[in-house]
């Protein structure tokens, strides 16, 4: 078992959402990503919080295992999220965002961080991502999440940094804009050719497909009839991903089981408000799924 | 190997996508079905058309062993439906829609058509879909489609159709909407507990899904590096599932395996205007994608 590092963001996130409405709840994705990765292996966390920054939620993160030792405190406020979810809760809709100490992070790698071999480049700036993996010592499987704000406004740096890392995990529309190809097959092409070995398109209810240039493979979505709070399920996604990872490998097979254990995570991560869900889990309850889920698929 | 008879539009389609324009394609819920299901076993069509539908199209069918003995031609224009696709493709905008001869259709099931053991309503008003019932003889497996309007229109009449068949096989947001859930694990049980032992939902480019009481069951796209014309992917994917259960009875194994076929010939479908790329295609381009859509599922 290899430990894995996250870095990325630590937010307070306010959501409302059909189910109800939550305020100041611990989100973020280094957040949601470590609360699903450590039921795997032990996580270790880079990220910033502000002074206002509740130490119960510091002290939820250490219960569950995770070192800590990577976040900073900082003269200001956390990073805010205010965000709303419509109907059928396929999109969010950002009301107010506030970066506070997030806005300039200079993520420093704890010396003992730095030897770790599963690492996940949370969503942030690619600079934020650049400086990460120039402080790593060999690391043997990083994988970096974006968004569409960063393919918009910072394409070349993001573009550099896909020659740097192992694995590209993000969404089916992120995927066709990084990519400019409408066709997912052609895609998944042309983001193998600008380096990773690996290319995840997260597709939410649909589930995700995973290619290298000798594999694709695709898994269901866990379909859960509790759909309270979508926010994080792809970084709880994540978790499950690499923690597993993390513990087998990265050759073809695990790749593929891997990939079962991510979407069983993303799907018990909506069930509730922020982390709650994913705080109150554990590994029962994950294979359960994982079994149901693996049924789902044989022919 | 059973007969198959399908019950649905004939028309003449105008289609523009970022690929291309094309007047008067070969259209049709029943078309796309019958040129999919005719690479499984024999096709039976029950539908109409006008004066000016050119007979180069009922010689295409015929000539993939498609009996068109109840292809009514009347008096007046064939239906029509004009429609463009922008940028992505995924959904259609209907320019136009002249329904003609298609909108006082009666069908008349001809008397060697009426104990077919396998049968798809293809889409058309529960009225047509209800009229077509009440004439067939003890039928194995019938399976039927609807759209939008009809929810919005005709939901009484749907819902008592609901409890005549075997299987319905919708469009994700179709069946959130014939269901009244936005999660779709909810919609699901909401749709059996209406009747069909078999509920089928069409994910487009995320796959298919497939449900009875027992079982759940996910199938991938095809990766197609080839999206040239959208239309008919549903009805073709509905030929690969019914041609397939046609052959091997519809136990649960059955079920599973012709889903797979179902996605193939929609992939298919989509790769040229029209029918022009299903009019092609033979059985051993659709075993080599079989055997490439099951190894993105292997674990």
């Amino acid at each position: 078992m290899s430990q894995v590092l996250v870095v990325g963001s630590v937010a307070l996130d306010s959501v409302e959402t059909p189910k109800g409405t939550h305020e100041n709840l611990l989100g973020g994705s280094a957040t949601h990503f470590s609360f699903s990765a450590c039921n795997f292996t032990d996580v270790r966390l880079v990220g910033v919080v502000g002074k206002d920054f509740p130490v119960e939620h510091v002290e939820a993160l250490q219960k569950k295992g995770v070192d800590t030792g990577g976040l900073v405190h900082k003269e200001g406020l956390t990073f805010r999220w205010t965000g709303k979810y419509r109907g059928t809760m396929d999109s969010a809709e950002t009301l107010s965002l506030a970066l506070n100490v997030f806005g300039d992070f200079q993520p420093e790698i704890p010396k003992n961080f730095r030897a770790t071999p599963y690492v996940l480049l949370g969503n942030a700036s690619p600079e934020i991502q650049q400086a990460t993996l120039d402080q790593l010592e060999n690391p043997s499987f990083v994988m970096m999440d974006t968004i569409d704000f960063w393919i918009k406004t910072k394409r070349v740096a993001l573009e550099n940094l896909l020659g740097r890392v192992h694995a590209l995990c993000v969404n089916y529309e992120e995927a066709r804009k990084l990519a400019r190809k409408h066709n997912m097959a052609s895609a998944i092409q042309v983001l193998l050719d600008k380096g990773p070995r690996v290319i995840i398109i997260k597709r939410a209810e649909h589930g995700a497909t995973l290619a290298t240039r000798d594999m694709l493979f695709h898994v269901p979505a866990f379909p859960t009839d509790k759909v309270v709070d979508p926010t994080g399920a792809g970084d709880s996604f994540a978790g499950g991903v690499i923690g597993y990872l993390s513990k087998h490998g990265t050759d073809e097979d695990s790749l593929r089981q891997s990939l079962v254990y991510g979407s069983v995570m993303g799907s018990f991560c909506v069930e509730e408000f922020g982390t709650n869900r994913l705080q109150e889990i554990g590994g029962k309850e994950i294979d359960s799924r994982v079994e149901s889920l693996k049924k789902m698929m044989v022919l």
